[in-house]
């Protein structure tokens, strides 16, 4: 099978229905986030290259068909319609790094009706996955203040290739190194490691763990001092180093108890030992709101290592992603419902200074001082452009994070900007709505938004938070 | 790069010293949750078997060792005594499928103390992940209280490998289906799926979607009744059901609104329709809160699909899982520490009637009515039992479940049951603290415990809840 058969079953359903009724004509989707969780006042856009990837391999195999008629008690023959379909459309992309917004697009597909159907559950599940990654990292990072943070996750996120891609995000938001051998190699990221309190355990003494560390590692080292008693752990750090002739570029790491104390001990120590170049670094169930704690604290730690609760973005695990049809055979396409409307018609979002986004129609003049957010990617199945190295999306966030107004910045209760609608974006929303109003549900009209109005906070079984297929 | 690479570059770091020092005598670890997150009663042991095929084909190869060389700016000459490393150990464990509670081990690794470490990080990535979905999914069953479930989770679980573990894991507690094609196949699980809101509006009429669905699905068929108004949709669906002479097998589908009126209502619909055999489908944002709702308030529900929240574990994305030494070279080792405490020495987990369930030392007879759960399955490097099939695993679960107690299978605020250690366990353990105390830290003795008590439920940094490596 090919990642052709790694999708929701109704994605393949559809698309024989629409290739039996002739419906190949091209079909605009938007990938959104309807709104963002508690606690995040931006998102940061990522799982573009990936999604790129994914649609530029895309096409459905032998196997693939056999393995839909399997699933589906029909024989091969019925599902052949399917064989060999390519990705053959056209993507423009908001590019990974850049902050973006609820309900701003961050993909847009044009391509016949099938194909950008059956893309679907594989584009949700990268853009949804890596956009949250990446936006809880970037919250360290502001937590961080300028200190280094490393990616301990890969124990504990959610499979080894969700540690591969929490290290590659990690990297793209500024992180300095992941814990992650694999992925540094894979990505070209600094890799950082030391000891486990096993290591420490399984010799006679700490100061017995450290000396033989050091012989077998002649570069930097850092030592694990929590094992048994870290005041004691961090003496015999500091003896150990300062007898071995070790100093810069070397650490002492802290793994538990009250950290930002522990911290001041430390520094105390070391600096009290003439080891005032030896770091502090902290790890242990950390986050932003810890990270934000202790840098508030005022305690000496150089260097923070975040892993679980940042790998599997602990308070907010999902994003309320939306993959919606907004177009077909050229007109323009909604979806109708109080709670969870959609804007019609293909789009672009244009940002000015203070995050003052506008999402307009695609075709509309920019507004003055509007610098366009998305931009063209693939067209006719191909990229337009070379993949953008982590690098560049690293530059792209981290010039988007300084023009970022402070209420957004915040660790706790951040309040997310709101893109407005442009003029011809309402009168289009009220002229689609008023046709399905009219034709298919007969309803009354309601008066177009002006502003793209999230959904309330407090949500309920029915209500999205994790839509079904 | 193999599988080897997939790992904290700790484990590296430490295997070197090991074989640098000589130390490769034998070790032991233990694989166990510390605690359970808030509302969970149990847990349900999975990922094993992944864990015995990733030990038996580990492999570290000549990629791998220029990968660590790389990463650590050394010359791969200095790597080299990693080269070729295979795992030739030992492996007991819990089987997939059965319930298990804080501090038992699930998985316990007896191999040279290079290997053993070396396997440390991709073991708890797999054991961790795989656990907390199985022990998520199986509340669901719970919840549900007999009546069909479905994983619809792929479009937002944590990248697509993790949603293939999903649909696995929901096999493996009784659900009744996936929407994940890949899955289904791979897993011999039933798929399900059906039309998106997409669908019904690229046609005319949701009457028109539902005949063109009907025309190339001859088959039992599902019509999503929510795109425009549900009640509406309602009467379109059994109209179209009826006038097609489809019935038996089909259903309607309800992804939005009061999910418990709405059902009603559509039981309503189809039954003055003639049609009281099409089942009502309950989706969007469900997990075993909304289901334990839904179904107490007597919805005329037939088949829950639950997605994202239970694919993501939403109320608890993390296990608060460990991988401790616990012996090495035949002598019991333990962690000191006031919050996170180790148990020494290679354990049997007892099962008595009730969950009474008694941790061991290894070699203990068993007490009356004691079932041993952890089981040989590795010797030499090698399995020692073909792979169990995930229908076993659900056996296994399926009669465990029967036997937990209530408070324990409650969905709010259930009450887990503790296990109580050995009196052997427990002199062993006084017996090394003693020992760790006196030798090593100097410390004054404390008294030994008689049952695993898990830490708080209120974590801080630095107090585990995401352990760092």
């Amino acid at each position: 099978m090919s990642t052709a058969s790694t999708t929701d079953l109704y994605e393949v359903t559809m698309a024989l229905s629409y290739l039996a009724e002739g419906m190949t004509e091209p079909a605009t989707f938007d990938l959104f986030v309807r709104d963002l969780p508690d606690d995040r006042g931006f998102l940061v856009a990522a799982g573009l290259e990936p999604a790129l990837d994914y649609l530029s391999g895309f096409r459905v195999t032998r196997e693939d068909v056999e393995a839909f008629a399997a699933v589906l008690h029909r024989p091969a023959a019925e599902l052949e319609p399917l064989l060999g379909l390519e990705f053959t459309g056209g993507v423009r992309a908001v590019p990974e790094g850049r902050i973006v917004l609820a309900g701003e697009p961050l993909l847009e597909v044009t391509a016949p009706l099938p194909q950008a159907q059956l893309v679907e559950t594989y584009l949700l599940n990268l853009v949804s996955h890596q956009t949250m990654i990446a936006s809880k990292a970037a919250r360290c990072v502001l937590a961080a203040d300028g200190r280094p943070l490393v990616d301990f996750s890969l124990r504990r996120t959610h499979g080894v290739q969700a540690g591969m891609q929490v290290a590659r995000l990690g990297a793209l938001v500024g992180f300095a190194a992941t814990s992650n051998v694999a992925a540094a190699v894979a990505y070209g990221i600094a890799a950082s490691g030391t000891m486990a309190h096993s290591y420490v355990e399984v010799f006679p003494s700490e100061e017995a763990a450290f000396r033989a560390f050091a012989r077998s590692h002649p570069g930097p080292v850092t030592f694990l001092v929590d094992t048994y008693d870290t005041e004691q752990g961090l003496t015999t750090a500091a003896r150990v180093l300062r007898e071995l002739g070790r100093g810069p570029g070397c650490a002492v790491r802290l793994d538990s108890g009250d950290l930002a104390a522990l911290a001041v001990r430390a520094r105390q120590i070391l600096d009290d030992a003439g080891l005032p170049l030896v770091r502090i670094v902290a790890s242990g169930g950390l986050d932003e709101y810890a990270v934000d704690d202790l840098v508030g604290a005022g305690a000496p730690i150089d260097v923070f290592a975040v892993g679980t609760r940042v790998g599997v973005s602990a308070d907010a695990p999902y994003l309320d992603t939306a993959y919606k049809l907004v177009a077909y055979r050229g007109e323009p396409v909604m979806k109708l419902s109080a709670a969870k409307m959609t804007l019609p018609g293909p789009k672009q979002v244009f940002r000015r200074p203070g995050y003052d986004d506008v999402i307009a129609l695609r075709d509309e003049p920019p507004p003055p001082d509007g610098e366009p957010l998305l931009l063209p990617a693939m067209a006719d199945g191909r990229r337009t452009r070379e993949p953008y190295p982590v690098t560049d999306a690293r530059q792209r966030f981290a010039a988007d994070l300084a023009g970022l107004p402070p209420a957004a910045r915040r660790i706790h209760h951040p309040e997310p900007p709101h893109a407005t609608l442009s003029e011809a974006l309402t009168a289009l929303t009220g002229r689609v709505r008023h046709r399905i109003e009219e034709d298919v549900v007969g309803a009354h009209r309601r008066p177009a938004p002006r502003e793209y109005v999230p959904r309330p906070a407090g949500r309920r079984p029915g209500d999205g938070g994790g839509r079904a297929p």
